[in-house]
């Protein structure tokens, strides 16, 4: 079989009449009377092998054998189907392939549930517990498929803004964002943490190149499990100088996103179908409201009194998007000037009101998507605000140095890689989202096990 | 000044007669007779401004307070530069700008030292201890310039090969690849670790996608400092299945080594003119041999008879290295086939000699810079290999489930980003191709300052 070049069952469509050689897992196995249907799963996709004794015996004895998630490698014709079994949701399904050799490269374990079907249908748990199989599952794996084409995007997009990508480091010296929801890490002989963010060495990096980002991994402990935490999750982060007004933020968030659904749209229409849905189309600007005007809204529209609140809850987040869909045609709305109270140490407050800040979540299908804000760049208020928030400027070394030595205006946002998929994709737990999803209770297996 | 919309200081020479707003960094400051020079920095480059009383005399007097790294923006003229004055090592060398209006963005400290040479000349310690300082200085900066392409042109390189990117956790369960070197991490009420290398999680994404990517960090607890290890690392991975032979591996690591070296070589012109260097021309096919074979022309070339050891030795490397530069061109050799004994257990022996392995690594430059292997891709053979090589089946609960239900021969390879850095740049030591580098005496701060 060797002699033949290996082609991908997405190739196959355009070699009918040719002879072809195929490797793959068996994805599905159906028996019809003497014939033996496979569905044949590559990284081009999945197609459909015919296996008839009359044509190649003992390939049909060796055939018999074969069960879902084999490896194997086939030989055989590509042939039009005839015209009465064409399967248009498979973008090969206007074709199969009549094997005259296949050859076994692995055999699989039985599985322990069915997935040949559209949806396999599985409780969390069990998703997770089989996660190197159910990954295997199309539905599962066009997950990230999707989060790939997000991140080259958010790549794309502020390299052609003359951003610089940048690496900086997730073991930290302190907890210097909150004491209580940070890992320790034994550092040889000292305590070392895992970063919550990559914002202080981003904002350092403002300093060297005025515009960065960097794909990072970012760690929270809370002490709490809920379907949109994760304690490791990839954080997209960037940070800009010489800002003239702090909207320019907003402006570059919302071209970042933008580009991300249009990049979705264009690039993963098969995995969408999959999900049966679309990518939302944003053809207005993104409107832009305070926190304060989005309780005003939420009041008038529920009578559901918030205005008090120094924060808006997921319900007021789902009620603002559900106006903004309304009023914009998408449910993706900025929301800013946020409480100095409710916002780190480094947010720039408003001048005109130092009660709120010059800051901003974009929401986006009912949740943060981007949380961003102008930082305070002179070094005297930056370390009042450190001490006033509670903190030690001893914490902040390397941090302070860089503002010692002259800071521009400069902002940047973040979003969570993870909670984009899953909003994009409708999928109901962020872990899902997750290739190995890191919580309280799981590290690839789930504690109540193990222990 | 707010009218004009800024240029950056790479632009400036278009614009010769034109009035032009510039912002950055007062990189130095010379003054003669009445006349201020400052080089700005931005992040288009540098270019020289002059300040002159007799026609900007308020300028002047503002200009008087100014020092080195200051954020200041300035409007003026952009001149030729008098015919005797061109500096042919700036880009902008051909003019200068003629300030009329400087405003002070930012004031900055004294500075610890000399920031305006070509060289910095400073003792590492002192180098990482004003690391937001010194990172601003153009030779320092330069280096995450290169590094930045590196990383680019591998992605580049497998997306072009189709090739899917992922993201795995950097929180595993347990220490899997040797117990001593990991940290571990307090995980809510139990124990995890930080990953030695995304290799199993590498592995079991080649059941999903064949061809999968990742740019990760890695830890190693190494308890020694040396020139060449940091406790904190980019890890850039690849790994593929359905290899006809594990050569492809060789073919696949030598294409994206040779793109990552012709990359830098056509966008880091300047960065490399900064170092004095350039990049080696790898024009004939990369040798190679096999382990034993280096120890023969080792011993033939030195008459140091390492043909006993078990592993190339630091003087190995190098000396291999010179051999593949006087015969081949470039310092650059795969070794092959290194003893079973002294790699990973899921390692691919040579069925030819068991006692060898299908493993590699590409040395570049006198070192590593590749290493890689097919993989023992039969879940009972790899299940021996775990229990022979004294690790515990149950810690490769996920792993071996991938195994479990069917895996093509597969193979791959890492290679670390900051040593590659280092070596194309000639950096003396790895710490320097790292932002903030970790090590068993440094998180940001030395341990011996703050403890």
């Amino acid at each position: 079989m060797e002699q033949l070049k290996r082609s991908l069952s997405s190739g196959a469509p355009e070699l009918i009449g040719k002879e072809v050689l195929l490797k793959g897992w068996v994805k599905t196995r159906r028996d019809h009377g003497k014939l033996i249907f496979f569905d044949l799963r590559d990284r081009g996709g999945i197609v459909q092998l015919v296996v008839n004794p009359k044509i190649a015996e003992n390939t049909y004895k060796t055939a018999l054998d074969i069960k879902p998630e084999f490896v194997i490698e086939i030989m055989g014709n590509v042939k039009a189907r005839p015209s009465g079994t064409v399967n248009k949701d498979l973008p090969t399904g206007e074709i199969e392939i009549e094997v005259k050799d296949i050859k076994v490269i692995a055999k699989a374990n039985p599985l322990p549930f069915d997935m040949g079907g559209e949806e396999l249908n599985l409780e969390l748990p069990t998703l997770l517990d089989n996660r190197s199989l159910t990954l295997r599952h199309p539905k599962v794996s066009a997950i990230f498929k999707v989060q790939e084409t997000l991140v080259g995007s958010f790549r794309e997009t502020l390299k052609k803004e003359n951003f610089t990508e940048i690496f900086v480091p997730t073991l930290v010296p302190t907890a210097t964002e909150g004491g209580a929801e940070v890992f320790p890490v034994d550092y040889y002989n000292h305590k070392a943490y895992l970063a919550q963010s990559p914002q202080m060495y981003k904002q350092i990096m403002t300093s060297i190149y005025e515009r960065v980002f960097t794909i990072a991994h970012a760690y929270r402990a809370e002490p709490s499990v809920t379907t949109r935490h994760l304690s490791e999750y990839i954080s997209l982060d960037a940070e800009f100088g010489f800002i003239n007004s702090w909207k320019e933020l907003m402006d570059m968030a919302e071209k970042i996103v933008l580009n991300m659904l249009e990049e979705v749209n264009s690039k993963n229409q098969n995995e969408l179908r999959l999900f049966n849905t679309s990518v939302f189309q944003i053809k207005k600007k993104i409107p832009r409201i305070k926190m304060q005007e989005a309780q005003e809204i939420i009041f008038k529209r529920t009578k559901t009194d918030h205005r008090k609140e120094m924060d808006l809850d997921p319900f007021d987040e789902k009620e603002i998007c559900k106006w903004a869909k309304e009023e914009y045609g998408a449910p993706f709305v900025f929301i800013t000037h946020y409480p100095t109270k409710k916002r780190p140490f480094y947010t720039m407050p408003d001048s005109e009101n130092p009660d709120y800040t010059l800051s901003f979540d974009l929401l986006g299908i009912n949740e943060e998507w981007v949380t961003g804000s102008q930082r305070i760049n002179d070094y005297n208020r930056l370390m009042e605000n450190i001490v006033k928030w509670k903190n030690k400027p001893e914490n902040f070394g390397i941090y302070l140095q860089a503002f010692s030595y002259g800071m521009p205006p400069e902002g940047g946002f973040a979003m969570g890689l993870e909670r984009l998929t899953k909003d994009i994709l409708g999928l109901s737990n962020i872990r899902e989202a997750s290739l190995f999803p890191r919580d309280m209770e799981r590290v690839d297996e789930r504690y109540s096990q193990v222990s």
